[in-house]
């Protein structure tokens, strides 16, 4: 197994992903590690760090040219195709390596696999899947990639979803809720009340209904469905209040000798209730929908979140996520496909099914860069 | 100063406002209280508490009505029309009361507001402002009323949270940010790109830019504006999360004799902490845009939030904030009004000049029920 770092990208790149990916190598002898990036700067990093000779362990392919965060998301295959990112893209589509890994520019790396790597046919968008860590791991999706969606997107992105999570997290038939303002299923957008009904009637999906904000972190389901803007906006006040409560408890700590005896007393449970909120744990998200194993790593990943989500990524690439979800979009189509011959619900069925199996014009949909998310 | 008093409205109704009514009647001696909801209900109430006497430092209106939170928000005007919430509106808007709250079907507060006690003249919608108990007091704008929003809305939303957080926190020249999945003024949909252009060119406004979930906690700005669905799973998310942080708080804290004697001796502090996240700090949340101060208090509130919140409401009624927004409205009314005599960009101004001030059809804002939020 083979797998692909882009190690230009994310705040701390390029030492984090280096000693990442070295360490990986270090720590599992059933995967070969592949660094793209500057050469010098990949010898510089290993060298400050006292691990040159670990170099000769790990592949290294160089580029001259970084996708940067201000980048428009469409220059993956316009101006910068000599990039870390476009590489490693390029070389995964071509075999040339089993999952890609990147800490840069979201929208580039969404555009970018859906355009070089390709999405699996039938899937109208690939999505960001993030795992949570709240009272039972949670999966949502979409946590940044299409700031917005249709009902149809939402299905796809609640199979997706459940597939992941039975096949990484081990969850028999996991649960479903779709992100709302209100669980009646009159809640929310037109968009959203026509994608509860899809999600609804659909067999395959073990739908709990619309579920509010204040019940996600109270492990209410295993996945959480929504559109790229409000999971980008979920994801980070996530990350925004953990910091800011753990301020909060400090600022107790500090408050007079006692709290602060205390404190050291708390010091074990504390850092391990802490290390269970860290980015790192659960290694990076994927890309779903494409046809081989995309890893977005966080912006802000050090060296154990690479190392990490090396691990996760050839796990995904490993579990046949990719094949199932092939399968189940397979199926889906033969279904609408028998309705269809059938003559029952006709002109919907065929509308559906026409939907499904389009070719997309990719550059149509990415090229309103503007919407595009960059981190 | 008379505040008028929803008693039937909330998850803790009628006890909660019952008891925090008679609490404020008590520590108040500036306000007179009014109760509206079942009589019959309110002696109970009062005598299950022992405060039979005190109903006499308060007043009491009878209606038989009560507004549930499965009801469509038009019921308010349609059916139920002497409900408490129904009663308790046209109170104020007939002059016979300062300011009036409820913890019900927060939908049909916000049609029947409109409708009933109406909007100050200009203001496009009305909008749920809620303080949050971040690193700095953040108003968070719209809070839940408005699903869907135009960037024009933003903008008024924007003005009328500067104009509530000087007025009410002192904060002179309060700091705007628009809530986006970036910081880049290119990110979001259409409608966020041009309410950025809107809120950046407007002098008035104190607009710090695009603000991230995670930097609204950590104190970016005092005002963040967003739309109403976006604006609930914030709330709520940030409830959750909240509970959910203080479980696994706990957890630590019951590991093993080491921990919980530490946690013995946190416990002031901590709770101090807990206290300070309280929904029953601040005092329930204002409808800005009305001509007259409605307050949604929080459905789960108990009586001393109910008791805050009545001392917000007449606070807002005392302040003038109603006055400062029609005083602005008019003022940008004038401004479009030189602007398209001066005939630059002539259409534009005629437009937005029409649009302030058109006579809205209320009716049909409210009439896709289903839109509405019920909680």
């Amino acid at each position: 197994m083979k797998i692909l770092v882009d190690v230009m990208g994310g705040d701390n790149a390029p030492d984090a992903a280096v000693i990442g990916a070295l360490d990986a190598a270090k720590s599992f002898s059933d995967l070969s590690v592949t660094m793209i990036g500057d050469e010098d700067a990949i010898h510089e990093a290993a060298a400050k760090a006292g691990r040159m000779e670990e170099l000769e362990s790990v592949g290294i392919v160089h580029t001259a040219e970084v996708i940067t965060m201000e980048d428009p998301a469409l220059s993956i295959v316009r101006v910068k195709t000599e990039s870390s990112m476009a590489v490693g893209l390029r070389m995964l589509s071509e075999g040339r390596g089993d999952a890609f890994i990147s800490a840069g520019n979201t929208g580039a790396l969404h555009a970018g696999s859906s355009l070089i790597v390709r999405r699996i046919r039938g899937i109208q968008r690939s999505a960001i899947a993030t795992v949570l860590p709240f009272a039972r791991p949670v999966l949502l999706i979409d946590s940044g990639a299409n700031i917005e969606v249709e009902p149809s997107y939402l299905r796809q992105f609640a199979i997706m979803g459940s597939i992941y999570m039975s096949h990484i997290f081990g969850i028999q038939n996991p649960e479903v809720g779709l992100l709302n303002n209100g669980t009646e299923s009159t809640k929310g957008t037109k968009k959203l009340i026509e994608a509860h009904e899809l999600l609804e009637a659909d067999e395959s999906i073990n739908f709990v209904g619309n579920v509010e904000g204040k019940e996600v972190p109270l492990g209410r389901c295993d996945v959480i469905v929504t559109d790229g803007f409000t999971g980008n906006v979920f994801l980070k006040l996530t990350e925004g209040l953990g910091s800011f409560l753990l301020s909060k408890l400090k600022e107790c700590f500090y408050e007079n000798i006692i709290t602060k005896a205390s404190a050291l007393l708390l010091h074990g449970s504390l850092k391990k209730m802490k290390n269970s909120f860290s980015v790192s744990e659960y290694g990076g998200a994927p890309l779903l929908g494409l046809s081989k194993p995309v890893i977005k790593a966080h912006g802000s990943s050090d060296a154990r979140a690479f190392t990490m989500a090396i691990r996760r990524a050839a796990d995904f690439a490993d579990t046949g996520i990719t094949v199932e979800i092939a399968k189940w979009i397979e199926e889906d189509h033969s279904r609408k496909e028998s309705m269809r011959e059938a003559g029952a619900n006709s002109a919907e069925a065929a509308e559906e099914s026409g939907e499904s199996f389009e070719s997309a014009d990719d550059k149509a949909i990415f090229s309103a860069d503007a919407e595009m998310p960059k981190t």
